[in-house]
């Protein structure tokens, strides 16, 4: 996709990226961002509450994933709605052309710890999506919880997997994977 | 036990507490909190690296809980070694003397996003520190992040209900009847 067809909260995030891996994250202001993107600083701040805020604007994802488990077949278990979640994922969100930003954006989130917290968070709240998600499918409330919490592990997994940079393969191919890894390790619990 | 016998990080986690109730979060300084606990400025920043820090400062609960993981007997469950180190925690850290400060400090956490950041990372870190203390007993290194996001899942439960401000029970007893819903869970996912 050329860089004019993406949207300007897209352009911002890959502007943001490009600049803290050329300069470092502190020596970036939302300035250099906002003109790297071709837009005014205002824009910048209809999209993102602060500087850190430009690499958690995915809420798309949790979305999608959402969407996704709820269309799930009706027959399909708990962790095999999830593996139908990040199915999804891995066609909209985390693609092969968004694979070197992601590379990017964990090396920077990887030496900060403040931006480790807000990682963090959105973590609990990408497991707490995935539980309701589950738990709307008729799965009991504590049942969706455990099913979250392995679909989480397993997501953490694949999101490390596929953005390791020796890595080729596709992200749902990688997140089944380590789903199936993760459910063959219940037992021994 | 009696104020003055308390260690200074904890009196001045109790300071802190107390005004953020009285005041509100926003509306206390670290002096304030360094005056109200007899101490001095300076001896707050030996102990904690901001305001915020001063609710954070349980580092101690990691290590008793990877210790009692490490001494659960030889024959235990990843769970059940678990359920031992939920069991330390009752005794030393969320003793019945502690909860009122427990639901104090909850609930200024829950007022406060960039509070619920810090707290979303120590969970991460509580998790990851459950994983390592199972993993050192021989447990393959996936069955412990399994074991560990399960623990998760039942400390959260049990720290919620225990810090229900209705709640009579102990912490453990509510910790081990929480990790067995959990475990009973598991079939369904």
């Amino acid at each position: 996709m050329a860089r004019w067809e993406l949207n300007a909260s897209q352009r911002l995030a890959d502007a943001a990226l490009e600049l803290f891996a050329e300069r470092g994250y502190e020596n970036t202001t939302v300035l250099d961002i906002a003109q790297r993107a071709g837009l005014a600083k205002s824009t910048f701040f209809r999209h993102f509450q602060d500087k850190r805020g430009v690499l958690f604007g995915g809420d798309a994802l949790f979305g999608q994933l959402v969407t996704a488990i709820a269309a799930a077949p009706a027959g399909a278990t708990p962790l095999e709605a999830l593996a139908c979640g990040f199915d999804v994922l891995g066609r909209d969100v985390f693609t092969p052309a968004r694979r070197a930003l992601t590379i990017r954006r964990r090396a920077v989130i990887d030496a900060h710890p403040d931006l480790q917290e807000r990682e963090a968070l959105k973590g609990v709240s990408l497991t707490a999506s995935m539980a309701e998600a589950i738990a709307r499918r008729g799965v009991p409330g504590l049942a969706a919880g455990v099913a979250a919490q392995l679909g989480a592990l397993a997501f953490k997994m694949a999101y490390e997997r596929w953005s390791d940079p020796g890595n080729t393969d596709e992200f749902s191919y990688v997140a089944r994977q380590a789903l199936g890894e993760v459910q063959a390790a219940v037992p021994a619990v």
